[in-house]
């Protein structure tokens, strides 16, 4: 008998939730993870701190509510890293504590260390204690998620030149940053910096940036970074970054030079999979680190699995979390269900952005008819009452059928209600019923009766006169 | 011909959307409205300005910060009422400003003054400048609002004495408080008051409270509300309350006596009929001032509709502004549609609450099978990151078909994230549909899921038993 029925490697949301999915139909699980991760990147040093971070960094400078108090109701002048770090590692600690409880009640077992293949059926623990053990299991999830890509051309010090996982520790806020590339992760961290007051410059291979999103969306997100300071340079590179005594010197190919604090390097994230002697289970990884799953997130060996950042896009905690759930149900011979079609994407700049199913371009590109709803949140009292007077939400509607075919949501709450649209389109209910709907007075969500009766207005117009 | 297609006497919610929907069909509009009450009670003394100073509060007193920073980053420590009136005013203003502008855009003639029925078809208009004039109309619809109740056993004096329209123009913020009923309006003040450090006694006649809510929510906030030095005093009633030089004596019927430096009665409102001369049209109205209505909100004279909370219960901006326009829509003889079934309640107390649907008291008296989800805030990421540890998402779930039976919400923007499940319920979706989706990390939103699992498992338990 193998030692367990299913070894998760990595506690990431998608080894997680894989574990807890298995343990629930009741296995024994065994989830390996290095000491003081618990929970991956996610929690330690992506996802969950840069989102406190930026909740740190919105309430601190009052940014949200300058527009209704004027800048002398800042809290703090002159933000430490200190103040924003105590935030951060209370949440951390908290949602550690909560992950180890969660997987505590399922009877999944810890083991701490770092796994590496012995074959198809055991992997070697290395312990931090330097004893080397070896588990046997059954069936195996790789949950080793990334880590950021470090171009072997860039002398990282994680002092004047970071990469995305090494921002949050710096030491001091700097007074200039250059960010090298314009990702999600990138764009995130540029929008906090240029909130907190530094002189913040993009610097984007691309002509475009985000370019999975709404093309207005995004045109507003650059026009408000650029009032918060931020210059953009697309489609240019780095070409070196010298280091002297108090800043560094970033060379791009153009010839232009900036002088910048610290330089962020955001290009990208390696597959953690080289310690992993994925050979000695017969598996193997391309050269950015990535595992090839099938539908069901099975590898090319039938008892091994592969799930979240490390089998690539979306690399989202929220769809990781569903690979890891839907893998472990499979390796648990439950029937199969795929992912739901539909999935969010969140993004959180300054201000956040979201959105869920088909952008403009797309349905163009498809030559698929659409009518545009649009609400902005000036002309709702809860957006009043909140300050943000640039937020917007957008419906594109089918004229046909009067279906939901995209909701785009620029501004305060943007990823929470998003929702809404999701659920019209998840449980198929039309435009009309959120025309007929009752929202609580004063909301954000209430964008959607606006927006909604803004795109029938406009289908009833072009109804009338094309018959 | 009449002067009017369709005449409005009153710009809140319910009045607003009643002329903006009969101008959208090609009416000719007028909406009757006192000099500076653009946007009725609900712009200028009730909701908005309520709402906005419940966010001042927040923000100003780091009440849902402390937990993570401690109080010494408080805003302000000496929150005065200007800072509060600020947030206030600007607010109000602007979105005077929205309904005036789309007022216009949609070529509703605002008229100034306050209306006086001549008789079923027309209106004396007695103007600001003491001119009178006199309108006629095909039809008209009466949104006239409330007013707070004043009993005279109380003597008002609006700054030791004030009732729940009075309270925003405190000249200070008390450092003790009798609120004088435990309703929604009550509570809310209450809430935002006790948040500001005033010591709060609430004094209610009836046993329990709010008691259209979940049970368990009341009781979550009564806790809250407690831990802010609030004491209740149910069953109780105000005997006398004495006016001396810096506070007022309130006295209960049981003997108990209560000093504090403000007492606001908050004892129901009262429909602003009276000077309506609803006799002249043929209308009655009340012992509280109300008229009665019809499902399609007509009165008993054919060509008049009465909507929003001159009509009563609920009183709520959100169904008032449907009402409006589902008059309007009927008096222009558009088919038929009767009010959404599903009609969310928010209330915006601290922590708020929000749901729709039915309560387990509910359910059970009708001897209707449920199963409860829950998901506690402290458990999700987002909610470390906001600070709130006691927030809670609770799905009433059908065992027999899945769906949704209810959805309660306590704590942050449960008036926002109570439309997800609002969506499934209107869209005809199950718990299952919840299970599958994924929802953006870190998110509110993430507690359906977390529920929905929640009551799936409990069922599934329930269902290996039970064949």
């Amino acid at each position: 008998m193998y030692d367990y029925d299913l070894l998760v490697l990595g506690s990431g949301p998608s080894g997680q939730k894989a574990a807890i999915a298995a343990a629930k139909l009741g296995r024994r699980v065994g989830l390996v993870e290095r000491r003081d991760m618990l929970g991956g990147v996610c929690i330690n040093t992506g996802t969950v701190p840069s989102k406190t971070l930026r909740e740190a960094v919105l309430y601190l400078t009052g940014l949200s509510q300058r527009d209704l108090y004027g800048s002398s109701y800042r809290v703090k002048d002159e933000i430490t890293v200190s103040d924003l770090a105590a935030r951060t590692q209370h949440v951390i600690n908290r949602q550690t504590d909560v992950i180890r409880h969660q997987l505590a009640r399922n009877r999944v077992a810890i083991i701490t260390g770092t796994g590496r293949f012995a074959d198809a059926h055991s992997v070697w623990i290395d312990g931090d204690s330097g004893r080397e053990s070896r588990i046997t299991f059954d069936k195996a999830i790789i949950a080793a998620g990334t880590r950021p890509a470090r171009p072997d051309s860039v002398d990282f010090d994680d002092r004047t030149i970071v990469d995305s996982d090494g921002v949050i520790n710096l030491q001091t806020v700097p007074r200039s940053m250059v960010v090298v590339g314009a990702g999600v992760i990138g764009m995130e961290y540029a929008s906090m910096f240029a909130a907190l007051g530094t002189k913040v410059t993009v610097v984007e291979r691309r002509e475009r940036m985000l370019d999975f999103c709404d093309e207005e969306v995004i045109e507003s997100l650059k026009y408000h970074l650029r009032d918060l300071s931020v210059t953009f340079r697309f489609g240019e590179e780095v070409a070196s970054v010298e280091k002297h005594q108090t800043a560094a010197l970033c060379v791009l190919k153009s010839g232009k030079k900036i002088v910048a604090d610290t330089v962020m390097y955001s290009a990208g994230r390696q597959g953690q999979t080289d310690g992993l002697d994925l050979a000695a289970a017969g598996l193997s990884a391309d050269r950015r680190g990535r595992i090839e799953v099938d539908a069901n997130y099975r590898t090319a060996v039938e008892n091994i699995y592969a799930v979240g950042d490390v089998i690539g896009f979306p690399a989202l905690a929220s769809t990781s979390m569903e690979q890891g759930r839907l893998a472990a149900q499979h390796a648990c011979g439950e029937p199969e269900r795929p992912m739901h079609e539909l999935q969010p994407i969140g993004i959180y700049t300054i201000p956040e952005i979201s959105f869920v199913g088909k952008t403009e371009e797309e349905l163009t590109d498809s030559a698929t008819p659409f009518e545009v709803g649009i609400a902005r949140y000036r002309e709702l009292a809860r957006g009043q009452i909140v300050g943000d007077s640039y937020g917007m939400l957008k419906l594109l509607v089918s004229p046909q059928d009067r279906r939901l075919l995209g909701v785009h949501v620029f501004g305060t709450g943007a990823t929470e209600i998003v929702h809404i649209g999701q659920t019209v389109m998840g449980c198929g209910g039309t435009v009309d019923y959120l025309i007929d709907t009752v929202f609580n007075y004063p909301t954000l969500a209430e964008a959607y009766k606006v927006a909604a009766l803004d795109a029938a207005n406009k289908i009833r117009n072009i109804t009338r006169l094309d018959r």
